[in-house]
């Protein structure tokens, strides 16, 4: 197989998997059920991934190459906007959607694969730097105003936690997840900002 | 067996299990596993729950009649104050700590037993339905002021979801959770909830 075959292959398997995950969970989706939705030999997808760890690894490597382009280095000269805010909470959102299984099961992915607990740990710590970064931007800029700098990390806690966790509430609740509820998470987590926006910035919402 | 050892075994049975998945998930713990904890023969356990399901729905059941301590109506003339408002949240998060592997794991053990999801998802809009009702008091008593109608909602949503998942963030972060972290949580939904209540009211914060 050549080497681009075999990537090609590789993609439509994460990709595959990602959506079986979505649906099932990943305890009840075999590499041979993945291999039947593909109409391929479990042995052929054996030669690319020798079991289900090492596809949800891959996943892993794909959302992280996803969210690396989500915070990319801003212009220097960039100035903050209140829609700039509500682009990066919908991408964000979006990330989720597409991945949901992976937060939704978290805890106990990591609990199985001690590998991908130290790997998602640490991006986790960096994901938390990037978005501290990204809101201090619109507290330089006078547009999320603080009365005492604590409420800076509570606010960032509560918002990282509504837009990880927003879909599982869904989900519990018995709603089928797609791109729809998007812009009712946005909103979810702008009624917990709404209080620390400049009056000014809000007149245009 | 008489019917009051059996209700004691029973009891211990449930409460191993609970530590057990607490630390190592469902996943992980088979019934034989909860057997040889408690020192039992796994013929003994099987006398009371056939299979893991069982004992599942059984800590359900405990889980409900403990929330149900919590909802429990108010006298008439109660005056509601924000120590009542943040007494609930604590009760909330102790119950969050006692019973957390069943909400970090809950859309995957709703996928494996439509009945604990038929369950759960109808006991939810009850506690949906409370919530309200408690946080309904908090409005008329001018505690909690809002300018539009629909930012009620929204908070107590907000509020839902940080408490629901506010241990399953900690634990995703490698924080081992317990009792200490509470108050923690309790800050957190403060900074949600604290733009919206009357200036008055936090003088004695």
């Amino acid at each position: 197989m050549s080497e681009v075959m075999s990537s090609k292959t590789k993609d439509k398997i994460i990709h595959t998997a990602i959506q079986l995950f979505n649906v099932f969970g990943t305890g009840a989706v075999s590499t041979n059920k993945i291999a039947k939705e593909l109409g391929m030999s479990p042995g052929n997808l054996y030669y690319h991934f020798h079991n289900k760890e090492e596809i949800i690894r891959a996943i892993l490597d794909a959302m992280i190459a996803d969210w690396d382009k989500l915070w990319l280095p801003l212009p220097k000269d960039w100035q903050p906007g209140l829609n700039d805010l509500k682009a990066i909470i919908r991408v964000n959102l979006q990330l989720q959607v597409k991945y949901r299984f992976f937060y939704r099961e978290l805890i106990t992915l990591m609990q199985l694969d001690p590998e991908l607990k130290h790997i998602h740990q640490h991006i986790q710590e960096q994901r938390v730097e990037e978005q501290k970064k990204f809101f201090q931007l619109f507290v330089d800029a006078g547009i999320i105003q603080l009365q005492v700098p604590s409420e800076f990390d509570a606010l960032l806690t509560a918002c990282w936690i509504i837009s990880n966790y927003w879909l599982s509430f869904l989900e519990t609740s018995g709603v089928e997840v797609d791109d729809s509820q998007i812009e009712q998470g946005i909103q979810l987590i702008m009624t917990v900002l709404r209080p620390y926006i400049a009056v000014e910035e809000l007149a245009g919402e």
